[in-house]
């Protein structure tokens, strides 16, 4: 690899609800022996996902970095190098947030509290207070949302014109292709890099209804199409190569820069 | 059809370079009989595409609303009753644009004048000096934006915020299905329908190169679906009915109202 290729993965998982060191060993196997610059993992992956209320919330979320999730992804950044970027649930006092912990090479870097939160969620956490982040690791640029942040668009424009390369999404996604067929728009409008992880299988804790998860993690390259996929069941690392040199051309086959082109003179509106 | 219920329309069409009577001429026959609340016609539908130098585009010009292609699109607006939203090249002084001629009724009710100019458009014609137009025909709130614009989210997202149902979209794509797909992702991610009326056929004026239109015009629906699609080549008549009930309900299926929901404060890169 040259230093402009970086190697970019998710892991598309089903975690047992509350089960947060099984689902921490269950990761830790699944990626053993892989190599990566950028691993994503699903949203909430080390908890699972259908929070009853915010006291069950509470009870199951960590402080970052100091709590036993963050410190394990710590582990294995330091043990392979990469940057790792997984859903967890984030206590901060008495603030609750859906967040994801973003570490690299055993420092941690920073925790993103996701801003569209969806459906229920918005019972068991607070709005995130942003602002979308971008971070830098072996010269890859990484930005990251979470899930429901997709069909924002704002989201990924923010993080691409911050300099994100690729756009790390752990998720949850439970409208059926709704998002994994928007992430190529994403990576195409932005020209940038996506990795969505995702989980798969079904959850049901009542008195919430049963959600069954998507699967079909993606990877997706600049040019709108997909790099890799997960299929729609079963535990699955996706994998592709990253090169720099097209995540930081924004011009379109036309010789349009799609970025210098913009005329925010217009867009005041958003 | 009730007052909420509204036909769209589009027209797939390939205009003859250079003979704007005969191409008014054959959109007349084509929507002959026709009955509409909203049609859009592609861009610069009367002139053909590939002008070789701003001569030449400035020599098939015309003043809004005093050109006969604009006085032709009043006539048909006024015998239907419904709005038209159809691309031309207008000559302001000086200044030339790439635009839509937006009538309804008999009436004039603007010019957009295209923001992100695509390839050569930029050697032809001066960039428009916007804002994103919306109008309103009969309780219909009609966006308008042209081609190109399709690539930058903040232009659908615009029209959208400030109240369009449908985003009329009149086009001559050239790269493969590009668009096409992107417009279902511009419909669900704003809730709002879309009519892309595209060229078909190829147009091959030297030293330009040969450009060969993708057709598929399209209509989407709010749920990101396809409503109506032409062929890849030949005249076509797409149509779908337009609920407003549909247009204005900005909640996904998971509670959240998107637009109600957006955080702008995390916007302000854009």
């Amino acid at each position: 690899m040259t230093d402009a290729t970086h190697s970019i993965a998710g892991l598309q998982m089903a975690p047992a609800f509350g089960d947060v060191p099984g689902n921490l060993d269950g990761v830790e196997a699944a990626i053993q022996g892989r190599t990566f610059d950028l691993l994503v993992l699903p949203e909430l992956f080390n908890t699972g996902y259908s929070f009853r209320d915010r006291d069950e919330a509470q009870s199951l979320a960590e402080p970052f970095p100091d709590g036993e999730t963050t410190q394990r992804l710590l582990a294995w950044s330091a043990q392979t190098g990469g940057m790792i970027v997984a859903g967890y649930a984030e206590r901060d006092g008495d603030r609750l947030f859906n967040a994801a912990a973003i570490v690299a090479n055993g420092q941690p870097l920073g925790s993103y509290r996701k801003i569209h939160l969806f459906g229920f969620e918005r019972e068991c956490f607070d709005p995130g207070d942003g602002p979308f982040p971008v971070h830098e690791h072996k010269g890859l640029r990484v930005g990251t949302m979470i899930c429901f942040d997709w069909i924002y668009p704002e989201a990924a424009r923010v993080l691409a014109l911050n300099g994100a390369d690729v756009i790390a999404h752990p998720s949850n996604l439970v409208l059926p292709g709704w998002c994994q067929q928007a992430m190529l728009v994403r990576a195409l409008e932005n020209r940038v890099y996506t990795v969505t992880a995702n989980r798969f299988g079904t959850e049901h804790r009542e008195p919430r209804k049963a959600l069954t998860f998507t699967g079909l993690s993606r990877i997706a390259g600049p040019d709108g199409k997909p790099l890799a996929d997960a299929p729609e069941a079963g535990e699955a690392f996706v994998e592709a190569a990253l090169e720099t040199v097209r995540s930081r051309d924004k011009q379109a086959p036309s010789g349009n820069d799609l970025f210098a082109e913009r005329r925010p003179e217009w867009y005041a509106d958003l």
